[in-house]
C-alpha cells in the first residue's frame, strides 16, 4: 500500500443516491468511488474498492499460510469432463456459465473447484506419506444468478478464496476442518466483523457436518436461527424444531364431511369453520422424480422444500402441477391423506403429532372433512423434520422460543469426504497397500462480499465508517483552505510526515470547498481525518476526528502526524 | 513471500522430460513443479510458479505506481455491445470466448480491454481538467489461441498487466507513452530479461506507432529484424527494405512466349528456361472486399500478407480460390501482369524496379512470357512495400545485411489515439467547451509470458537458472544426510538464521538422498545453494553454489547463513 494525492485518485462521488442501490452497501460503494457496475451482477473495483480488497486478502493469505495451507492458482475456464463425472455439470445447470471453445469443446466458468484440484493432488501426491496437503487459492468465481442484486452481495463475479484439504481418513478431516474454522474465526475477527459460526445446510455440494459464517446485517438474505439462551444456532434451512408432546388421543371426534364452497385455502376454510389454521392440516403433493409424495403439515406452517429436496437428492422434487393433480384424479385444493391411493408416500411434519382432530381436505370438490386422525383416518409412512421454523418455535436444545435473524455468509466450510474424490478417481495409497478416495474438506470465503459486509456492520447517514484493517487509506489529509499558500504547505509537510511513520494516508489537495472535502471524507470512511485550516495555522493547531465515533480533538500543528497516528493506533 | 520446508511443499518433480513439451521453459516449468496443464493452453500454477509469477507483479506494480498509474480491477465477463460497436466482436472472431448468460445476452471474455475501461473513463472524467490519467490492472486474458503450444508462451488463459492512458491531446499520449516506454524498460531490467525494443505492425487493433518488447529466445516465434550496425531494429511484419536501385532499362528484350509444358511453379519454370527464380515475376492474386487486386514480387520472394491485409483493413484480404481464377478467365499457374483485365489493380513491390526483362506467366495454359517489362508490356498501379523480408537484405538505413532475430514478445505499447474513443463516444469537454474523444494509449505487460521468456533465457541441461529478482526462493538450504541428527539440526538453524535476515529460503528437509535434493535444486533453479552434511559438520563448514555460474566455495558453519545472504547479494 501506498499513500496518494486526492487530486490525481481516479475516484469521484456521486452526490445523489444511485436509484438501483437497495442495500447500504451497494450504494454506499458506488456513491464512495469503490465500484463501477459493467452490466447486472458484474462490477469493476476502482482504485479505492481495490485497495480495500487487497487488505482483505492479504489477511485471507496471512491467516491461511499461518495455517499450513498453501497457495496455488487453477485456471477461470474450465473443461466440461470432470464436472459432468461428478454430477454437477447438470447440478449447476444454468448457474453455472457455459461455452464452447472454437473446436467445439465443452467449457465453463469455475463457480468453485473441487473437480479440478482433485485430479491435480491425485496426479502429484500418490502416498498416504504426503498427506495431509490443503491448497488454497485467491481467484474470481462464477455463478450466473438469476437475479443478482446489492451490489457487491449477490454477483455474477466474485472474488473467493477456496480451500480444498487433503486427508487420509475422517480424523484427518476434522483436524483439517478444525484448523481452518480457527483460520476463519482469525481472519474474520481481524476485518472487525461481527459474525456468528452455524451449522449449515449442506446443500447440493453434497457432504456433511458444514458450517457458514454468517455476518449480521439487516439486507442479509441468509436467515438463521438462535436461541436467546445461546444454546442453539443454525442456519434457517437447516434449523430443527423440538417436536411436540404428542397429542392425548383418547378422546378423537369422528369423521365428518362438510360441504366448504368456494374454499380452496386454509385461509377461506379457517374463516368459513370458523376454526383457526392451526387445527388445519395441509397436504401438499411433490413429485419426486415421477413418485408422488404427500407432505402433512399444521396449517399455519410452511413446507421446508430445501429440507425436502436434500432428503430425496440427487432425485429431483417439484411440487404437483394441475396435470398431475389430475391424473391421480385429485382435487387441487381440497386434498386430504385419507383416501389417497397406496402408492402415494406420506410424509408429516413431527408437528403433526402435536395435534388431533384435523380439518383437511375431502378429496371431493368444494369439501372439506372435520375430526380427521392419523392412524384411524388416513396413514402416516414417516414423520420427518419438514417445516420451516418461524420467531417464536422452540429452541430444539431448551425450548426457549426462537429468534430469527438476517445475515450475509461470509465464509462455508465444508466436510465434503469422498463426495468428490470417490467420482474423479482421487486416489492415494495406503498404508495397507489398497487405493483409497482422500478424504476431503472444502473452505470458501467471500472476499468481495466480505467488502459489502463490513459496509453493511459500519456505516452511517454520511457513508462508510471502514475498521483500520480495511479501509483503503487510514488518515485523509484535508487542506481547508486550497488557495491559502500557508496552509497548503503545512498539510503537505504533514501528509509526508505521515507517510513517512508508515501510515496510508491520503491528502486531500482538490480545489474543491472544504464542505465537499469533508463529505467526501465521511462518504469514503477513512478511520481518522486531519484537516489543517487557516484558524488552526494561526492558533498553531490541527483539527482531528475518529470516524468510527464521530469524536473530534485538535493537536498542535507541530506534532500533527505523530497525534493522527495515535489516534488511529486507538481506533477500531 | 516467505521461508518453507519443502517436506510440506506441495511440489512433486518429474523425472522425465513430458513428451508434449517442445520448448525448454514448457519442458522445465513442467518438470520443476511450477506449472500443470489442465487442458491445452490453460495451467494451475502450482506453489513455486505462483510465486514467481506474484515476484513479478511486484515489479510491474511498484513501477506502474511510480509512474503516475493507478490500479483497478474490470471484470473477465463482459457484454457484447461495446465489442460490436468498435469492431472487435466480430474482428476478434474466434478468437474471443464467447458465450451467452441464462437470459440470452451475449457475453465475451476479456481479451484486453479497451472497450471496458474507455466508457469508464467517460463516466467519471467529463473535463480536460481531470486529464492526463492511467489506469492498469494484473488480470487473466482469454483468447482462444487455434493451436495452443510451448507451455505458458502460447496460452488461452494468461496473466496480463494492461494500461490505458488518456490524454487531451497528441503532445499529452506522446508524453504518457515515453512515461511507459520507461516504465516497461525498469520492469524487464528488474527481471534480469535480454530484450530489444523494436517498431510494430499495429495489427488490427489499430492506431499507429507501437513498439513491442522482444525478448531473445531460440524458440521464439516473434522474429525481428536487425542491422548489425544497430541502427535498425524492426518486428518482420513492420520491417521495411531499402528499395534497390532502378535496373537500367535503356535495352530492353522483346516479349516473347515460350512453351512450358506442366511447369506451373517457379521452380519448375526456372529449371526449364535455365534462368534463376529471381528473374521470374509472381503475380499473385487477391479477392480484396470482392475486388481483385494483383500483386507482383520477385520469383525468389514471398508476398506478406500482413502488410497487404493493413493496407486494405479493414476490407477483408484472401488468396484467389479456383472458381476466382475460373470467373476472370485466368490461367492458375501461368498468370502475368500483361494483359489482366483493366479493373484489377497491381501493385508491385519496391523491388520489382531493380530488375528487368521478366519471365512471367503468359495467362495461357503450359507457357510462359520472358523480356516482360514494365511500362511497356504491363502497367503497375503502384509500388509499395510487399515482400517478407529474409536475413540478409540491405537495412534500410545504411544498407548492411540484416539478421533475422527470433524473440518472445513480453511487452507492447501502442498510440491508438481516438480509434476506441471515437466510436464508443468517450469524449470529455475542453477548454473551448467543444466534447472530444480521449487520445489513448494502450500497454499491454505479459507476466506469464515473461516466466517463461526468463526460463528460456536462463536455463541449462540441469534445469531452471533464476535471476534473483524471480526465484520464488532465493537460497536452498540441503541437508545431505537426513538420518543425521547433528546435520539436520545445523540445517534447521541456519534455515532458520537465514529467514530471519529476512532471504526467502527453501529447507530441503526431505527423506530423499543427497543426490535427488541436488538434482531438484538445480532442476527448481533457486540461485543459491547451501549443503550441509556430515563431512562438513566435522570440518566445521557448509558447501556453497550459485547456481548461475556454478561456482562453488565453502564457509565456516558458524556463519553460514551470512555467507550465503553475501553471495545471493552478488548474485545476477
Amino acid at each position: 500500500m501506498s499513500s496518494m494525492r486526492m487530486s490525481r485518485l481516479f475516484a469521484r462521488t456521486l452526490r445523489e443516491d444511485p436509484s438501483e442501490a437497495e442495500a447500504p452497501s451497494h450504494r454506499l460503494l458506488l456513491r464512495a468511488a469503490y465500484i463501477r457496475q459493467v452490466m447486472a451482477g458484474v462490477y469493476t473495483m476502482l482504485p479505492l474498492g481495490l485497495r480495500t480488497m487487497r487488505r482483505i486478502e492479504r489477511i485471507v493469505r496471512e491467516e491461511m499460510d499461518g495455517s499450513g495451507a498453501q497457495e496455488i492458482r487453477m485456471p477461470i475456464i474450465l473443461p466440461a469432463e470432470p464436472w459432468k463425472v461428478t454430477g454437477r455439470w447438470q447440478a449447476y445447470g444454468e448457474t453455472m456459465f457455459k461455452l464452447a471453445d472454437r473446436h467445439g469443446r465443452e467449457l465453463g466458468l469455475g463457480p468453485t473447484h473441487e473437480e479440478v484440484v482433485a485430479p491435480l493432488v491425485a496426479g502429484e501426491l500418490p502416498s498416504y506419506r504426503d498427506l495431509p496437503v490443503n491448497l488454497y487459492q485467491i481467484e474470481w468465481k462464477y455463478r450466473d444468478e438469476y437475479r443478482p442484486r446489492f451490489g457487491l452481495l449477490r454477483v455474477r463475479e466474485f472474488l473467493m478464496k477456496d480451500a480444498y484439504s487433503f486427508d487420509r481418513d475422517d480424523d484427518g478431516l476434522q483436524a483439517s476442518y478444525d484448523t481452518m474454522l480457527q483460520a476463519y474465526r482469525r481472519v474474520f475477527d481481524r476485518c472487525g466483523l461481527t459474525y456468528v459460526i452455524v451449522e449449515a445446510d449442506p446443500g447440493t455440494i453434497g457432504g456433511g457436518v458444514n458450517h457458514e459464517f454468517m455476518a449480521h446485517a439487516d439486507v442479509g438474505e441468509d436467515l438463521y436461527v438462535a436461541c436467546p439462551n445461546g444454546d442453539y444456532l443454525a442456519d434457517l434451512e437447516a434449523a430443527t424444531l423440538r417436536p411436540p408432546e404428542p397429542a392425548d388421543t383418547t378422546e378423537l371426534q369422528s369423521l365428518t364431511e362438510v360441504s366448504t364452497p368456494s374454499a380452496a385455502t386454509i385461509e377461506a376454510v379457517s374463516k368459513l369453520l370458523g376454526r383457526p389454521a392451526s387445527h388445519m392440516l395441509k397436504c401438499i403433493l411433490f413429485d419426486v422424480g415421477g413418485r408422488a409424495v404427500a407432505v402433512l403439515v399444521p396449517g399455519d406452517r410452511e413446507v421446508n422444500e430445501t429440507k425436502l429436496a436434500r432428503r430425496f437428492f440427487p432425485v429431483p422434487v417439484r411440487r404437483f402441477e394441475d396435470a398431475d393433480f389430475a391424473s391421480l384424479g385429485l382435487v387441487k385444493g381440497y386434498v386430504g391423506p385419507q383416501g389417497l391411493p397406496g402408492d402415494v408416500t406420506i410424509l408429516a411434519d413431527h408437528s403433526v403429532r402435536g395435534a388431533k382432530d384435523w380439518v383437511t381436505g375431502a378429496n371431493k370438490a368444494e369439501h372439506h372433512v372435520t375430526g380427521a386422525n392419523a392412524g384411524r383416518d388416513f396413514r402416516v409412512d414417516e414423520y420427518a423434520d419438514l417445516v420451516q421454523i418461524r420467531a417464536g418455535d422452540p429452541c430444539p436444545v431448551c425450548g426457549q422460543p426462537l429468534r430469527i435473524e438476517r445475515s450475509i455468509v461470509v465464509g462455508h466450510v465444508y466436510q465434503i469426504g469422498t463426495t468428490y474424490s470417490e467420482p474423479l478417481k482421487a486416489t492415494f495409497v495406503d498404508d495397507d497397500g489398497t487405493e483409497r478416495p482422500y478424504v476431503m474438506g472444502c473452505y470458501g470465503l467471500g472476499i468481495t462480499r466480505t467488502i459489502a459486509a463490513a459496509v453493511e456492520q459500519n456505516h452511517d447517514e454520511h457513508g462508510i465508517r471502514w475498521p483500520k484493517a480495511l479501509a483503503p487509506f487510514e488518515v485523509v489529509v484535508i487542506v481547508a483552505n486550497r488557495d491559502d499558500q500557508q496552509v497548503t504547505a503545512e498539510g503537505e509537510r504533514i501528509y509526508l510526515e505521515l507517510a513517512g511513520l508508515g501510515v496510508d494516508v491520503l491528502f486531500d489537495d482538490r480545489d474543491e470547498s472544504a464542505g465537499v472535502k469533508f463529505a467526501d471524507a465521511d462518504l469514503m470512511g477513512f478511520p481518522v481525518q486531519l484537516v489543517v485550516g487557516r484558524r488552526g495555522v494561526d492558533a498553531g493547531t490541527v483539527d482531528l476526528k475518529l470516524r468510527a465515533t464521530g469524536e473530534r480533538s485538535t493537536a498542535p500543528i507541530d506534532r500533527a502526524a505523530q497525534a493522527a497516528a495515535d489516534l488511529l493506533a486507538g481506533a477500531p
